[in-house]
């Protein structure tokens, strides 16, 4: 069996023991909050995870835009939510396409503009799409404000061609909370926000079938906030340097790690590896910004980027040589994900399988 | 013919006039300066711009790494030098591939500890390989110290199965000066150090045949220093935000803008885009940092990244509307070609071609 001392470096790994792991944790998780776990696959974008995700007890996947979930319904997922307000004719039609092979599809919407084009285009099609308001509960990105949102559902629900199934959020802004407390407390508010949010439309004779919230950091509080349905984590799957930082899980609960080589030594306290921006990408450790990699095992990390260099910042007690193979544990495993074809399952140090990251690059 | 209407957002695109410029102006100046020209193919990755170099007279091509060199010397390219320090025995051995098949190579080294598994394989192969001193001109990221340099280069001369073909460097130092003026002077210290330090090589009898330096910015000040060889500027076929914040190039000089759809404005400060950091990176504006992309025509930035939403400060002045196109000018050019597998060539709003970013991902 091949072992990763035989890998061409820079390679993204992945410990599968880890991410079978973190998989059932958070299924086992969805099941005792008696929520429904729809993850979000943008984490991964790699089919076989997906499917390890549903045998495991998920309801269906979340994809970030079209062109992703057209990998995924391509591959046989029949169950997909958009979770993204998606805008346009030519979107539209990529929708109708997908609502033809799907058992269940529903997709964002944050504005009235935005949905008409999607509810135009169904409703000449003589069908209806599935859609789902966005609540800002703090990100302040997209979304409309809780107090606003009776006002927006109204009119979709008006809208012929599209069918309110419910409400969805993103507390991203956890990512930035000092301490897990604040974490929890971001949580807790997401939750209960939402289920306010849906009982106020169900007052007012809107059906809402689906209380959806989301976020790796947030899962654990937020679906266990009664009136919560569904909970859409996606980082979860490999973790990374972030959620470790954010105290979401423990070091070893990380599946990915990039494996890198020293090329260069050039002075005592700098190493350099053949890893940079486009292998890790520069994403910043969150919630505190520190270098853009943790060297697994050591005390170093990578404090500057290029495009394919990373430069370490050598801590006192370690030490690097030209050649030598390092572990990195990424800022913001999502990002790796995009920035490579495949990836390599291993247990140990043995190589096990390589997966093709399939949706890669689809951002459309 | 179609226009950049038809298009899908998010999607990179390449103004095809500007580019031929951009390409035609650097060869002028390379010529008028009685240096070789050696673009980075890192910044385009694509196998027909490389084209379009050659034929406008550079010499051959720069890459990063050897399988981004594979890509080209597979479409033809025969001379090609590999501007990095290539460490360890795996990459040995795609070398002496890669050597076998073209007319010229040569690789980076800034360690004997690092060249040394690249001469024994060349040695056991009774083949011989270029190589390229790097001399750190001021990055303080790989290379040796001009003091330094000449204990390196006895050493590296000595180590049979390799020839010392030059000394190069890269002043990416440039890109952090707050002015033109300090830009230029990082570009007139790198051409002088570079003179001198071959002088002095020479002078101990090691023949250095090849003085090359480097960078978009650098570029214009650095190949006219008296006894440099050959440059070799990347980013300046497409030029990016950077480039004009740095005084490098006008707004117009910029080839490549991405194309995105406003997906959502959920409040009058605030519009979103469908381009976010899988589609432009979170690489900072240089040499100050200020968002992660202007939008073309407007004074608004992006000025917050997620994977898939790029969040517009709304300034004073400007307003966008849900399902409005604009077209945003990226920070980091080199790094949004990674992200994509296609780029998109226009003329005007005319679109004439569509280009594949082959060499794209290629960071082993």
């Amino acid at each position: 069996m091949r072992s990763i001392h035989d890998l061409e470096t820079p390679v993204v790994l992945v410990d599968l023991d880890v991410l079978e792991r973190n998989i059932t944790r958070m299924a086992e998780r969805a099941r005792a909050c008696g929520v429904r776990l729809r993850p979000h696959a943008k984490t991964h974008k790699v089919i076989e995870v997906g499917r390890r995700q549903i045998a495991a007890g998920a309801t269906g996947l979340a994809l970030a835009k079209p062109s992703e979930a057209e990998v995924f319904a391509e591959a046989g997922f029949d169950d997909l939510f958009i979770a993204y307000p998606v805008v346009g004719a030519d979107k539209a039609r990529r929708l109708l396409a997908l609502a033809g092979r799907l058992r269940r599809l529903a997709v964002g919407v944050d504005s009235v503009e935005g949905a008409s084009t999607l509810a135009s285009a169904f409703r000449e099609a003589r069908r209806r799409l599935d859609v789902m308001l966005k609540i800002d509960t703090g990100l302040h990105r997209v979304g409309v404000l809780p107090e606003r949102a009776l006002e927006t559902a109204r009119r979709l629900a008006d809208l012929p061609g599209l069918r309110l199934r419910g409400i969805f959020t993103h507390a991203g802004h956890g990512y930035g909370e000092p301490t897990p407390d604040g974490v929890a407390q971001v949580a807790r508010h997401e939750g209960r926000t939402m289920a306010a949010v849906a009982e106020e439309l169900r007052g007012a004779g809107i059906a809402i079938e689906e209380v959806s919230v989301g976020s790796t950091p947030t899962a654990r509080e937020a679906m266990a906030q009664a009136g919560v349905t569904e909970c859409r984590p996606g980082n979860y799957v490999y973790h990374d340097g972030s959620q470790v930082a954010l105290g979401t899980c423990a070091p070893a609960d990380c599946a990915m790690t990039v494996l890198a080589t020293v090329v260069s030594v050039p002075a005592s306290d700098r190493a350099v590896v053949d890893a940079g921006s486009k292998t890790l990408s520069t994403d910043p450790l969150r919630p505190n910004a520190n270098g853009y990699g943790q060297i697994v095992g050591r005390r170093s990390r990578l404090q500057r980027m290029s495009e394919e260099h990373g430069v370490v910042v050598v801590e006192g007690g370690d030490s690097f040589r030209v050649g030598e193979r390092v572990r990195i544990l990424p800022n913001h495993a999502c990002v790796v994900s995009n920035l490579h074809d495949r990836i390599v399952g291993i247990r140990g140090e043995s190589v096990e399988t390589e997966l093709k990251v399939a949706a890669r690059g689809r951002v459309e």
